[in-house]
């Protein structure tokens, strides 16, 4: 588990079963690598420019849906019934205020649709098709489901649906799918002010059914942010997350046992891997300590410095290798 | 805040500003009393004849659920469109398992869905078109969305719509909706075996938009159980608890701050309060301490004991009244 100081932004890929290094070929490493920095200088320009950490990780998780080679935004996963299924959520260290959407077909960045969720309603949470009918009051951008797809998302789903269709109603959760990348984006902050925002964005789990739900959008499982502890923002089977309540829960962990945002991490993560569950988080404090645990091969992860240094990696026990003087 | 010692099981009926003596009459408390000593006196049969605590909160919600007094199953609250739109969510205490469920418009017991999600799905959460589709897989029993609709809802929906017609977008909750009763059902219980258990349902707000949800459905936030710890379910504006994760805070403060159940659910109230929120929850730990708190006029609640005595009560301050003798 890296941890780091004096950090302002963090932001996560995903994390996965399959992110292991040789497995996918080095141009798609090289994209990923070049996504994290650019949406961790995106949110860094913001914090420098004395902007909220709430905008600094919208910016950051917007940059990461709409590049392709996430899931979440254009490129995510496609459900069973072949289509994209998004769900978000944004919350703020300050008063704890949170908005979170569910199930989105036709909005083009759900963790802004989230952020208008917190903001210009009384609602905290809104799922499909109600959050849609809120997306046309709000006038937020929208794409027809079909600009969401990629030609890699597709041919994932036709591979899936060859190999029996994903989930089946009772089964436990195929191979074919857990070694999907879970590849959820997120973001944690910390402004000048000294306040701490949280974002999460997911397609969910390639192949789902029945209108499940994973942690994503979930406030205390896939995002938490709370001044007195922490921001957290998670990736990782769902499932577990939800049942561990892991953001909220790294958070209790500062807050009532007195650990450290490293310690109270560990421990969170420690639970989740007792029940049998994949995945990881990032964890950001006020004084800007910054953890990035996982228990999978590897996770898409970076996070920058108050002075602006970029620090990117993918697998495990991989240095944190590329500087912002690498990408610009 | 009550707390009582050599509980199995507690039930609420949803806590709310609007819950004053003599603002229902009392045909209408008399026959919400009979409906928790009901619901206690049947989870309880299951309990005492060995029976588990998700057997046991199951048959408690599911009675509320159908009781037409309670804002769960049929007699929720309507929707700004005029649907009943339920959610409901469960977990057991021993593995952390949990189902949950959201939007639902033909499930006869969201509960019993929830449980099937558990027990019968790699998922944890599903919603609504989805969780349909599943709920036509398991077969459970279903009705028209006009089935749940009662004369009394059908006319606060009426006088909702004729005061402005519920939330707008941007609004602040009006007066009108805040004043509906709050009245969500849940239950918590423990077993012969020291498992815990607990259970919520409700019909959400009434005049809900945009696909609302509250923490009813959502793991953490309305329900938790953990047998480490306690269960746990809320009832109230659910915004408040959804930006508290109430249910596990109370799990958090004992898991980490050592505090008892009384203490802990004491400091997880006290956090809703200071944000301004209302409701209440009632809580249950291995060793059979109960507590039921809420910073509302009223609660309607109950609990019973090892030996089979009912307590039930709706107002603050009133002497938890009513014997099992009395009812049957």
């Amino acid at each position: 588990m890296e941890t780091a100081e004096d950090v302002v932004l963090v932001v996560h890929g995903g994390a996965g079963r399959d992110i292991l290094p040789g497995k996918h070929n080095t141009a798609h490493d090289a994209a990923c690598r070049v996504g994290l920095a650019e949406a961790l200088r995106a949110g860094y320009t913001v914090l420098h420019g004395g902007g909220s950490a709430v905008d600094a990780v919208e910016i950051a998780v917007r940059l990461l849906e709409e590049n392709p080679n996430f899931n979440a935004g254009r490129g995510a996963s496609l459900s069973h019934a072949g289509l994209v299924e998004m769900d978000a959520s944004i919350m703020e260290g300050k008063t704890c205020g949170a908005g979170a959407v569910a199930g989105l077909t036709t909005v083009k960045s759900p963790i802004g649709l989230a952020r208008a969720v917190m903001e210009k309603s009384p609602f905290v949470f809104m799922v499909a098709p109600g959050a849609e009918d809120f997306a046309t009051k709000q006038g937020v951008e929208r794409a027809e489901n079909a600009w969401f797809v990629t030609p890699e998302r597709l041919a994932q789903h036709q591979r899936l649906l060859a190999q029996g269709g994903g989930y089946t109603v009772t089964a436990a959760v195929p191979d074919t799918v857990q070694d999907q990348k879970l590849g959820t984006v997120g973001a944690v902050a910390r402004d000048t002010q000294g306040n701490l925002a949280a974002a999460t964005s997911t397609g969910g789990m390639a192949g789902k059914r029945f209108g499940r739900v994973g942690d994503s959008p979930i406030i205390a499982a896939g995002t938490w942010a709370e001044n007195d502890t922490c921001a957290v923002s998670c990736t990782g089977h769902g499932e577990f997350f939800l049942r561990c309540a892991v953001a909220h829960d790294v958070s209790a962990r500062i807050a009532y046992g007195s650990k450290s945002v490293t310690e109270a991490s560990a421990g969170a993560l420690a639970k989740v891997t007792a029940l049998g569950g994949d995945g990881g988080f990032i964890a950001l404090d006020r004084q800007g300590t910054a953890t990035l645990p996982f228990n999978t091969p590897g996770m898409y992860r970076g996070y920058i410095t108050t002075d602006g240094t970029i620090h990117v990696a993918i697998y495990r026990d991989e240095a944190f290798g590329l500087s912002g003087e690498l990408v610009y």
